[in-house]
């Protein structure tokens, strides 16, 4: 065994080092012009995991090792490639501060702001300064004067605030209606994954895209065909959407199409060697957004399937980069942790319990908006708070809580049941023993009972969380390809846009529009 | 404000290129022979805060801020870099994994064996394979060998596990005075900072020391004169130390020296440009071993301020590498995250208060052996633990928790003042509502007032806890000079040893003693 990892180990640095000498590294040749030097990546991936920390990385690969038959206990299964996500096997790696203008825990909208035009602003807004007077360019809109050509993708709606501070500038990311107008206007080639917000008013987006020469699909296969006969202007949504977002990869229906489907389908629409907008190349922005969603919600397992996910589709971006080795860039990052999650937890000390994890089978939206839905109307009738074991004495509820999350009540501590009665009363009645202040914070304003369970569930598993709301920990970023050792180092989130524009020989950031 | 920030961050991007380019990547001149080819690092400086990952650097950031004057609520604040670590301004950033052969969280034992010697081993273990039928040398041993002075630093036992694993092979940590046998047997320049755990038996590590031509000094004036005087063989012992460790930094006594000050000594110490010994160089690794011990008990104020003197130390070395940037070498990392800390409660949001830190004056420990328990003493005859409002019933635990930790009674939730109570009850009594296996998810083995007060003062700060043990989340490197640059990436924490060794031309990794 020893041997194994010994020689295993020295085998990926060599690699890294090959791999880093090969592409990777800009300072082969000496001196800052020639970071910035050479042939500048003609094929850019921008991967941005929404609420992706370290710790959701070691989490998914934790998970990975275990149902891929090996212990997450044991150093040489962690380690095997086969267990690694794609990202943490990139040659480049570097650290990112995520703070904004007026807060240490970064919004959504003022953090992308950050990583795609090269600006800090407050938070809630997209694209411009903090104090509203002046709009800025992201580099996809600066790339795309250059005739590169450009693909949004995320997994939530296509003007939720990470995709749109690629191409919009609004004083607040909730103005949804002005952000798909401002979509339209981009231009951009392809967007593809989530639906589209408040898209039947002030202004009817559907209309305004056709309009614009946009064509609208959104069935598998019409969207699939867009392979073999690209499009100039396509938005491709996916046809079962929740609330404009695609459903948590756990819960993906069969006729969606996953993260990673969806990059294949953008870069062989995108990717045209010959005719019109040939060799100008291209700039994809991939968001994995429900990994923030699902941290938010405290629920691991939608969680880790939303990371691996993700972490596909930048596995399609590498098949691509296996192609075109020398004019091609990937860069994997988050754009702050959420949840507070950590690989470690009270009850569980030293010992992971990856396993745990295999009970659950669906989101906590899945299983709120299904058998709790069904639970709660078969129960509520007369429910007395005050009692102190409601859910102890209602067998339906024991049962559904072993069923769906593996817990067994009487293998949970006397903290842990109390825990779920306390949540079960909110659920239930409204309130509790404690606090409208206190719920609140126990809480965080999801469904007491459900978000309790999913809690418990993972700290048995080892995973803790602190917080519903992002963090303030540094994210980490990964690269690879052309150009990619610009990204190495510990900087703020504003540098990856600044750096990106310098390698792609766009005007240096910020550039305003006005 | 922006132009500023942006200029800054600017700068920031530049001098990190300049710096790299001068003196911390090892590609410059192509291949992978030119990584470690060229003059390998004359002096080398390996710093390892136990406990310590992303969550600690940005916490110490954003009470620095807070306590220069600024908001840890604003970017332009915390971008200052006045307000950064030194460890987080240096132009190289890596990360590593933790995991042992056993174990998602690490040991300290067996996570020091890898960085140290190269190879996972199971917790507990130092030095050897996780058969324990081998044991391996370590870089500093191997460095010794080739006539490199080499000192030890840590603020915990000098034959703590991290320390150790830089001289010692044993099956387990706890076998102490072994371990300080062979730390004699070693033959290192330099000792310093913590005591000798065990050091009277079965061997009498005093005698010991003293037959093998070591002088140990344990007052500040005579440690200090080694600057003048330097001495071939010393062990140097903080005068004032608690259970063999050097107390807390925020409680620290005057005639202590700092972690800073014990590393100015080691260097001046073993920094020899004429005579025998000269020009060979040395390696020293100063362990912070406290941040992890503040961790465990989710104290962040004992936290910061032992990562606050942990970074002084990184600073005196990066005096020393201003005046030999061509020879110097400048590693810091951590061994695994402790506590599973996060920047971010439910009880906070997205808001920070970093500003109610600043009312904990002193450490958890020197509250519990001080106010704490004389409060014991004078209240707890005939205490009642059933009733359910002792706390709230007693003016002088109200006013003492008002006065230690800037906590209002009255301004706590109904949770937070039923978790005191909870808490008070098992501190007073021994026991509470809950079930024993409660308790200790709940108090970890720590005084259960006391943790409570430290998580509840924290949580209101912004900073969440979930564990009372190390956790699995990977951890950063940081670094700076000569070869710094093979640091970079995502890697195995054995490869922190195996690179090591390369760039300072020892033997490949692992070197076994047999």
């Amino acid at each position: 065994m020893n041997r194994r990892v010994f020689f295993a180990s020295l085998l990926g640095f060599a690699l890294a080092l090959v791999t880093t000498l090969a592409s990777a590294n800009p300072f082969a040749t000496g001196g800052i012009s020639a970071a910035i030097g050479g042939p500048s990546p003609k094929y850019v991936f921008f991967f941005l995991g929404d609420g992706m920390s370290s710790s959701q990385i070691q989490a998914t690969e934790a998970y990975l090792t275990t149902i891929n038959g090996g212990s997450a206990r044991v150093a040489e299964d962690l380690l095997r490639p086969e267990n690694r996500l794609n990202m943490s096997k990139m040659p480049v790696a570097g650290m990112q501060t995520t703070y904004d203008s007026y807060a240490l825990m970064t919004d959504s909208a003022s953090s992308a702001t950050a990583f795609a035009a090269g600006i800090k602003t407050q938070s809630g807004t997209i694209g411009k300064t903090p104090d509203l007077t002046r709009s800025v360019k992201s580099v996809a809109e600066l790339a795309h004067e250059r005739g590169m050509k450009v693909g949004i993708l995320s997994s939530v709606p296509l003007n939720h605030a990470t995709p749109a501070a690629y191409y919009a500038s609004v004083d607040s990311r909730n103005a949804y209606n002005d952000i798909a107008v401002q979509m339209v206007d981009s231009g951009f080639e392809f967007f593809g994954g989530g639906g589209i917000l408040a898209s039947t008013g002030p202004v009817d987006i559907w209309d305004y895209l056709t309009a614009h020469g946009y064509e609208v699909r959104n069935d598998r296969a019409s969207i699939e065909a867009l392979k073999q006969q690209p499009r100039d202007k396509v938005v491709a949504i996916n046809p079962v959407l929740l609330g404009g977002a695609m459903p948590y990869a756990i819960d993906k229906p069969a006729e969606n199409l996953s993260l990673a489907e969806m990059t294949r389908v953008a870069i062989a629409n995108l990717y045209q060697p010959r005719g019109r907008g040939a060799n100008r190349g291209f700039f994809i922005m991939v968001e994995g957004g429900k990994i923030d969603w699902s941290g938010h919600a405290n629920d691991a397992m939608a969680n880790i399937g939303d990371m691996l996910d993700f972490d596909a589709a930048v596995g399609v971006a590498l098949e691509f980069y296996q192609r075109h080795p020398q004019e091609t860039l990937i860069i994997v990052t988050g754009d702050h942790e959420t949840g507070g999650m950590t690989i470690g937890h009270a009850t569980t000390g030293y010992t992971a319990y990856y396993d745990v994890l295999l009970g659950q089978t669906k989101s906590y939206e899945a299983f709120q908006n299904g058998p709790w839905k069904t639970h709660k109307a078969a129960h509520s009738e007369g429910y007395d708070w005050t009692r102190p074991d409601n859910l102890a004495t209602t067998p339906a509820m024991i049962d559904l809580i072993e069923e769906e999350f593996g817990l067994a009540w009487d293998d949970l501590s006397v903290f842990q049941q109390e825990r779920l009665e306390d949540a079960y009363d909110v659920s239930m009645a409204g309130q509790n023993r404690y606090s409208v202040r206190d719920n609140r914070a126990l809480y965080g304003g999801y469904e007491p009972i459900v978000v309790t369970l999913t809690q418990i569930m993972n700290e048995r598993a080892s995973i803790g969380w602190t917080s519903y709301a992002h963090t303030g920990v540094p994210v980490p970023v990964f690269a690879q390809g052309r150009t990619a050792g610009v990204f190495s180092g510990f900087y703020d989130n504003t540098d990856i846009a600044k750096r990106l524009a310098q390698v792609m020989r766009l005007p240096s950031l910020p550039v305003y529009r006005d």
